[in-house]
């Protein structure tokens, strides 16, 4: 199997081309995706990228977390899912739509001097419905809401970007007890499809910090989504303007919620790393 | 660059055929190292081996760790790259000279059916002598030796397989203080040249269960070296035979203490995981 690792601000991907067979006809890719992943004895990666065909889009995509597990979208696969069509041919447009369990997302190449230097995504609207990001309980948006973590009030902030994210807010997000309670909150019986965890630094009105916690992969360098989620969520608490950066471990990624269309874009870089063969049971 | 990652009981190594130019000229290893041994930025490895001509053995090697340090020997990296130069016909005869900077080091192919079963390496003899551990301080051989560690009295046995070992013998090698005690042994003044720090649990007289924190990698799944350290420092104590296996978080391996030769032999695995293509600047 011909791959190509590449990383958003860390946040690294194995991806393969997968429209067509023998690997189109495959059905164990979750199980390709636990061995892929592995940083010992696979690849090693955040997680698996397909490149599928698509009836509705000029391309479709999976995505699988290093359990097997599969998330609705990835801000930084994408990223890297994009730029990998495009400097392939496989899409020549470079405002490219790609099926996604999410729905049809919308990266754009941004090329200077013949050379691909970004990709912003239009990551869609902010969903602030409780049924729909999801989670289970009274009341309607999820704005500093205090759930129990190990006996400690805490309050939460919960919204989807197509997944579901939960914010919470701290003076040093160093000393957040990211792999204490990330793993809590993630599983918490308020999320019945887990959730992706922030904890969020306010550094001024055009930046903050944050350290995530993601679903099904424990702590990453980066994190589009949730990159998205934590603006929308700034916004909302009047912590930062609607145009702002996020400082990740990564890296950083210029996040914008226009307030005509009310969607989210976010741009960011993609880096090709190197290319490889895996041989495939 | 071209290269082949491959991994001995989880172990895992990028190497590179590096006797030809311009690979042969480049003096920046320690550098490429770091960046290729990255697991989210690179290519990720516990460590980088280089194939190298060689006047006195059949071919040579260099190893660097993920900080660009550079280790004397390394027991799961010489299984994989004898390995490597088997089957690219590198080197034709099934006993290999390898030049190291621990001496010339002769790995073993085994091979059933036509296909490499695993590899069996002559380690050489331990080194007991405290001034060539080497160790500072008073005395010949290190057994049972009483060191302070954060206030606790705790008794180490140490010993040279052309890198330096630090034997500390516990009841319950999962309950062993591997993250918080591995860093500060690993640079205690008495080891000048730093060492490598094994959590020894005796099971019976033929198999111990081992973890081990490697000088400048930290925690990892396997160690050769130091499984035949383990072996050596339980045959002194009398914990065990001449030939025991070593159980480590990554797998087996089987370990001879041979009485007549005084060498140590290490049979085990080594896994090819995929070929890959590194875009070197």
């Amino acid at each position: 199997m011909e791959f190509v690792k590449m990383h958003g601000l860390g946040n690294d991907f194995v991806i393969v081309d997968a429209r067509k067979s023998p690997l189109l006809e495959r059905t164990d890719w979750e199980d390709v995706a636990i061995k892929v992943c592995d940083r010992h004895y696979g690849v090693g990666a955040d997680g698996l990228i397909l490149v599928l065909p698509s009836e509705i889009a000029h391309v479709g995509w999976r995505i699988l977390n290093p359990d097997g597990s599969e998330p609705e979208m990835c801000g930084n696969g994408i990223r890297c899912f994009a730029r990998y069509v495009y400097e392939r041919s496989i899409v020549t447009d470079k405002v490219i739509q790609v099926e996604t369990l999410a729905g049809i997302i919308v990266p754009e190449i941004q090329v200077e001097n013949d050379q691909v230097v970004g990709v912003k995504v239009d990551m869609g609207e902010p969903i602030f419905e409780r049924s729909k990001i999801p989670m289970t309980g009274e009341g309607d948006q999820v704005v500093e809401e205090e759930i129990d973590i190990q006996g400690n009030p805490v309050k939460i902030t919960a919204l989807s970007m197509g997944n579901p994210h939960c914010l919470i807010y701290v003076d040093k997000v160093e000393e957040a007890p990211l792999t204490e309670w990330g793993p809590i909150v993630e599983k918490h019986p308020l999320f019945p499809k887990k959730t992706n965890v922030e904890f969020v630094e306010v550094v001024n009105k055009n930046e903050v910090r944050m350290h995530v916690w993601e679903r099904g992969a424990g702590p990453t360098l980066a994190c589009g989504t949730g990159a998205c989620a934590t603006i929308v969520g700034s916004v909302l608490h009047g912590y930062t303007d609607r145009k702002a950066t996020v400082h990740l471990p990564g890296g950083s990624l210029a996040i914008e919620w226009d307030e005509k269309s009310n969607k989210v874009f976010m741009t960011g870089p993609a880096v090709e790393v190197f290319q490889g063969t895996y041989p495939l049971k």
